[in-house]
């Protein structure tokens, strides 16, 4: 892997750590600073889909009423394929539910694009399996 | 965009529509012919997450016994975003139970690589949200 290779992955892991970190402290403006208003959004709970930032910050009103406080929101596993314009996550997480405390384990994949020398979220999937 | 990035984008939607027309047609070649051993699937129904090219396979062999005949895999919308070396797509898709015909949109998510010179599939996310 190339210097160039290794910082932007090094950059990458250190956005989505930082974004999980303010999900846990329900922080709206360090959910949003790397993300696109153009972000496509296919969240957990419906609805099917979330398109541009105004909607993907009302997926994260729902999620703050859901959880409980402080939010659990925890990377468990995450590997990052990125190319020097173009990149995608992909993640095993955790959250908690907030009325009885039970532990959900979901599955999460983030596109990024790099802006202006800067790695922006302009896509997010997040999900269970169907019952 | 320059003409390598749409000549990028051009074999990745062939590659994407050449794929799920393997699928209507039970064709498990077709389905692996641009698909890693390394590819890591979340799918619709459990399990949780599948690692690899033959528990890749088994999820084919599930949605078989679900799909009718022939099998429905729509594409109903899909946007491509691709760099020189990594991209991904995002899709709306469709298909049909074969018990009761009920028509089920699903979301999709996929990663690629550029491997010699060939888009190689590396991850799938489909899902439906949570009740």
């Amino acid at each position: 892997m190339s210097t160039n290779a290794k910082a932007d992955e090094a950059a990458i892991r250190k956005l989505v750590e930082n974004w999980a970190s303010a999900v846990r402290a329900r922080n709206m403006d360090g959910i949003l600073a790397n993300h696109s208003n153009d972000i496509l959004m296919f969240d957990v709970p419906p609805p099917f889909q979330s398109k541009g930032i105004e909607a993907y910050k009302g997926t994260w009103d729902l999620f703050f009423k859901w959880a409980p406080v402080p939010a659990v929101f925890d990377i468990q596993e995450m590997t990052i394929t990125a190319g020097q314009e173009v990149a995608f996550v992909t993640a095993v997480m955790s959250c908690v539910d907030g009325a009885d405390k039970s532990r959900l384990l979901f599955r999460l994949t983030i596109g990024l694009t790099k802006v202006d020398g800067k790695w922006m979220v302009i896509h997010e999937h997040h999900s269970v399996p169907a019952d």
